[in-house]
């Protein structure tokens, strides 16, 4: 998507064709800052430091980390040194470890002198199927979007004719490039349909504020950055025509686990009447979960993230401010589930699926239970 | 209600029988600092500054304001000029109407020399209807949280045997004492049930981080800071015993117009089977409106507030900070309106009453249609 102009990719080969370009997301919304990644060490401080975050980007950088290591050493101590160093990073993440999976099968079996060219091959293959899958939700949501549009009778107002609400950053930046909620809307957007995003600025990380509002500000879609508190409002009154939201984790069965305060949004959507979808690669579904409520376990994070906020002062600086009394207790879940019966449906990279589990396995039959 | 171990109202006529003590709430909760108003100038100060703050705190301040003023002048002249520059100060607070109407209907009938006796004698007295108002609000509550506490078996667990979820200040630092919504739960606290209160920090001016954890955590009351994007979650997994907020105007039906994010707290408790109540006292009951979300117009602030947040830095000064893109747009709704259906209760000063006209009427017949 477009940064000042120009488009990028959260990550990218260099012209020298050696070194890994990425944006430090760190620095966002209020620096926009290219590092680029050398070696091993610098890929591994990447991820670990989240210069670069969301499933998706953690598996592309792990990819080409292996790739900078190969050209370090290409033996197979060092593929397994490299192997050990990335997984140290974020020893939780999922993507991390498929990808360096990827790498491995790809790797192995080859002799030493091909590796590094066949590193960074794989790698960009990796990034490219991510781009093939956000690219597809993009164009099943967008359809969505514009029905929305032409059943309202195609309005233009200032603010946008179809104003989507949207939680947390499912955007590109979580991903190589489109995202998984965001690029229906980035797709409808591109196609002329006019669109406008109502930002939850997703306390307590702020990803909305930070991410989400500086993103497709940068794309150039409208949006308007709102407290997480006032969604229910802006529904109650007729202001939002659909919700889309992303996901780190949803059942076969069609429950859907996402950034904190999700649920509160798919409530208020229902109260309303007001479609509520999910954009996700089927990557996150777990098949083997059937009630995400009971079967999910939450991250519980630092109290921290709760009692201080980091922000850009008058003089430009970073500063973290203390927003509560000193000795406050805070409790800080990351996630919460919102159960099937609340979501109209579920945008995949093979089209959209209701929430259950035969709608979505009739999209994905290769995992039928038999 | 204490602070630091001593009982404290949030004014009080000094020992020199003059000047009035105030809490400087805008330096809460970071430091406790009291203020001496001497003067009719320091009184307004005080109101439009928002050292003070909260609708019955507005109107004890006003009168006392008056008090000060006679002191300076007390003719008719004198009377209509303060009425007048008390009038600036927070153009559309009710309370501040009010209660200038009955400082004059107490003061102008009075010759000269009685005036600053008597008006001193009506400020206390407004003061102390109000500590009986919420005083009551709070004993009919505590039966509430009682007879929970009671059919759960009286549990005492680490973090309380009743958890109580509240959003926004409706605590005894908006009204002279007690409070509205917290009433009840000091009012339990003291009759030893054991409570715990999950504050809603309550974006975008965070008065459940800055002032409603404060205040219960210096009269002692166990309770947990979190994001307004948690509520959800914690009902969901029964970590919520019962939902008590306050309320800015109520319809003669029922519907309860609060702080932005209060609707979205009552759908999670309607949809998890847990009760959700209002404590208000009657003053706040708006008789002539019927449907809520249609008829309350609702303020809309300074986009700065979502934008912006204060706090204290590491080096203990406070400082405000950026929090989104330097571009961004934003929307701020100040309150949003719970529709009747969702509320379990309204408990007034006189018991409680069902969200209905009919429930709330037999409570206060004199406000019958003929």
């Amino acid at each position: 998507m477009k940064v000042f102009g120009k488009a990028y990719r959260t990550i990218w080969l260099a012209e020298n064709g050696k070194d890994i370009g990425i944006i430090d997301q760190t620095k966002l919304p209020h620096e926009f800052s290219v590092k680029y990644l050398h070696n091993l060490d610098d890929a591994c401080h990447a991820i670990a430091s989240m210069l670069v975050r969301g499933a998706p980007l953690i598996g592309a950088t792990t990819a080409y980390g292996m790739a900078l290591a190969m050209r370090a050493d290409c033996t197979e101590t060092g593929i397994f040194s490299a192997e050990k160093a990335l997984l140290k990073t974020r020893p939780t993440a999922v993507n991390l470890m498929w990808a360096l999976e990827k790498m491995k099968e790809t790797l192995l079996p080859l002799c030493e002198g091909d590796r590094v060219e066949a590193a960074y091959l794989k790698a960009a293959q990796i990034c490219d199927q991510d781009v093939e899958i956000c690219s597809n939700i993009g164009k099943y949501g967008a359809e969505i979007i514009e029905s929305i549009w032409l059943k309202k009778g195609k309005p233009r107002s200032k603010v946008g004719g179809i104003n989507i609400l949207t939680h947390c950053n499912a955007g590109w930046l979580a991903t190589v490039d489109w995202g998984t909620a965001l690029a229906p809307i980035y797709k409808a957007y591109d196609a002329g349909i006019p669109v406008h995003v109502w930002v939850d600025e997703t306390r307590p990380r702020n990803q909305g504020a930070n991410l989400t509002a500086w993103e497709l500000g940068q794309h150039g879609v409208p949006n308007t950055l709102i407290v997480d508190n006032l969604g229910g409002h802006l529904m109650q009154q007729g202001m939002v025509d659909l919700v889309i939201v992303g996901t780190d984790r949803t059942t076969g069965t069609g429950d859907v686990c996402n950034k904190i305060g999700t649920y509160l949004k798919a409530l208020a959507a229902e109260d309303n009447g007001i479609p509520f979808y999910v954009g996700l690669p089927s990557t996150t579904i777990d098949w083997a979960l059937k009630d995400g409520i009971k079967e999910i376990p939450i991250e519980k994070r630092d109290k921290k993230e709760v009692l201080v906020m980091t922000g850009q002062t008058v003089k430009q600086n970073i500063e973290e401010i203390t927003i509560a009394p000193h000795d406050s207790d805070a409790l800080n879940f990351a996630f919460d589930v919102t159960p099937r019966r609340l979501v109209t449906g579920l945008i995949t990279e093979r089209g959209v699926a209701a929430a259950s589990f035969d709608s979505l396995i009739s999209l994905f039959p290769e995992f039928s239970p038999s």
